[in-house]
């Protein structure tokens, strides 16, 4: 069987970095720049997948770490991986574990072989190594597979950060010595933290390994947003053309426009889905709270240039009610929007690269926000 | 204009008082009888109007007292009614709010005059007479209003159950006289508690006041099955033949089965949709928790017998898995299945009644229960 994953250039933007591609996993080819919902535990927070597949969504993201440790890799091989498990037919990447057990779980201890762990659900333990990393996301039967990284914390020295970007590197040739399923792409994490020099010789030897794709691992962990663009703008250029480039856990709209112009081909983020539980809602003018009381008696849908189910059919009045009330369809509706918002800003987007005018685009995204909604603004075109 | 309500018996079972009919709305016709999911607060908890209508649920119930004290009248007026507020083509009964005002609010007062009560929102205080209740109704545009009635608690003694009753009955002249909104049908509500004398009288001196329905408040409220049965065996045949009988907040699928071959027409309950959201799913054999840890790497939806889309998509695995990790998804499937549950059980007592065979459909009913869920039975067939 030959590999299944590709990924193809399909045309760069004259005036930046942004480029248009195509990835082909195993269900299904996914055009980029894409931005993956994040499904967590096996379920994209409050939709189903036909909700996803009305959206034009075509894939998401797995959590390895909260799969694992629930209903766990005996449950989920029963039903031939995540896929049929829960009942989606797209494509999916599944994450290495890494971010979740540095962040969430109390660490046991960290060694050379990997990370021993207690659960954050019933501190049970358990060690997390990169082979066995690879091993549940083989299991989960994802499409795109991590390595298992060390995400490294901010702020950090040179020199941790040198030594946790080392140990990152041994634990990829590990990684992918162990990885096996034809079917399933294999990406490799770029670390060193803020240093530009040392995420650049950590890409260099990732490419020596050889994965399929490459991602930017442990930015937007607290860092000044000027760092994280800086690391971006002297790393993405040394990144190889033929591979696909994923900013992980990344960002807010303003965020995945920045990152697109310097080059990123995908995105991940909780902050839709998340926003959408608190009532915050993303508009092509900024964000609006629901539950202000300026919506009361609003008629209006929540952006008028949005067509997603929520703004079709209901009121800023109603989901001010509903969200007020506490009830479930508020965080369905909410979420329905939001990701809605994030998948279309993906196609205006592309759009935008295919006509060769995506800093025209990108100057139009600003200035909309900032006639309506100066406080909201995160970058200025 | 003409009065837009009519109802209409179209067939009867010849081996019990089941009967088929069909209730004529302003917004559409239902096929009685029926089952009227509760969506409380301007929604059927976790659902939205699609998913209602993909279920062809024809019928919903609002709750006057919740949508009076949030989102309130003024907001829900701007939106021309219940109807255009929440997005829901299909019919609308509210009821008179009696049952919340007596159970949920924190009553000041009860007078000839009406009820002074504190919400259980925020303490505000609020008075609520027949009138009131008929005012909010028409603005919440209900395709079938409910008078105004003194919800008598069980158990209470003779005396206080005509007292109670003979308010009751004021209320309703006072409801009726100032009820004007020709396309809402307007309901009486018999009381009486488990008193079958007093019952009947109520519903003597009810039609004489002239409704275009009338519904049995304050059963299934702490008082024995039998003694709620016996009522409805007592007082059913007494009810007008030409108008739609509607038991009000009852019941299991066991209790309906019940009603129906009594000559009850509509029914609503809490019960699917509550259960859903505690893990409780409603099958053909019975019920089962879907928090059960048989359920761990079970494939099979949660009733074979059902094409819900829960059960067409999802195994009862995934179902537990959503549930015990507290995903928001967990209580929108449970609770698609369980009204559709609900409203399939309904088609299928239609169905007999047409055939005229709903003794022999209900012998299996109970038998389908009894073979594999002993301990689940209410009644035996
Ligand atoms: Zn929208
Ligand atoms: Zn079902």
């Amino acid at each position: 069987m030959d590999r299944v994953f590709s990924f193809s250039v399909l045309n760069k933007d004259p005036s930046c970095n942004a480029r248009l591609g195509r990835l082909h996993t195993a269900h299904g080819s996914v055009d980029t720049p894409v931005f993956m919902p994040v499904g967590t535990q096996a379920t994209v927070k409050s939709l189903d997948p036909e909700d996803l597949q009305k959206m034009n969504c075509r894939i998401i993201l797995g959590n390895t770490y909260h799969l694992y440790l629930r209903p766990g890799t005996e449950v989920i091989s029963r039903f031939g991986g995540l896929h049929g498990f829960m009942g989606w037919d797209g494509a999916i990447l599944t994450d290495s574990g890494g971010f979740q057990v540095f962040s969430l779980a109390k660490i046991r201890e960290i060694s050379e072989e990997g990370v021993l762990f207690h659960s954050h659900i019933d501190g049970s333990r358990h060690m997390m190594t990169p082979e066995k990393a690879i091993e549940i996301q083989e299991i989960l039967g994802s499409d795109i597979a991590m390595s298992f990284d060390e995400c490294t914390p901010y702020p950090v020295d040179r020199e941790y950060a040198r030594l946790s970007m080392e140990r990152t590197l041994r634990w990829a040739i590990r990684g992918k010595k162990r990885h096996g399923k034809v079917d399933q792409a294999l990406f490799g994490i770029v670390q060193g933290s803020v240093f530009a020099d040392l995420r650049m010789e950590c890409l260099e030897r990732l490419v020596e390994i050889g994965f399929d794709g490459y991602a930017l691992g442990s930015l937007s962990v607290g860092e000044p947003k000027e760092m994280m663009l800086e690391v971006l703008e002297k790393t993405l250029p040394q990144f190889p053309e033929d591979a696909p480039r994923y900013l992980m856990g990344v960002g807010t709209p303003e965020d995945i426009v920045e990152g697109v112009r310097l080059g990123v081909d995908m995105f991940d983020c909780v902050l839709p889905t998340r926003n959408a539980r608190n009532g915050t809602l993303f508009t092509s003018f900024g964000r609006i709270n629901i539950k202000n009381s300026a919506y009361v008696v609003d008629g209006s849908p929540v952006d008028p240039e949005c067509d997603c189910y929520t703004c079709r059919k209901f009121s800023r009045a109603y989901l001010r009610h509903l969200y007020v009330s506490r009830e479930l369809l508020a965080y369905r509706l909410n979420t329905i929007h939001n990701v809605h918002y994030y998948l279309s800003l993906m196609e205006k987007i592309r759009e935008a690269i295919t006509k060769g005018n995506f800093m025209e685009w990108r100057k139009e995204f600003y200035a909309k926000r900032w006639e309506q909604n100066e406080a909201e603004l995160h970058f200025r075109g």
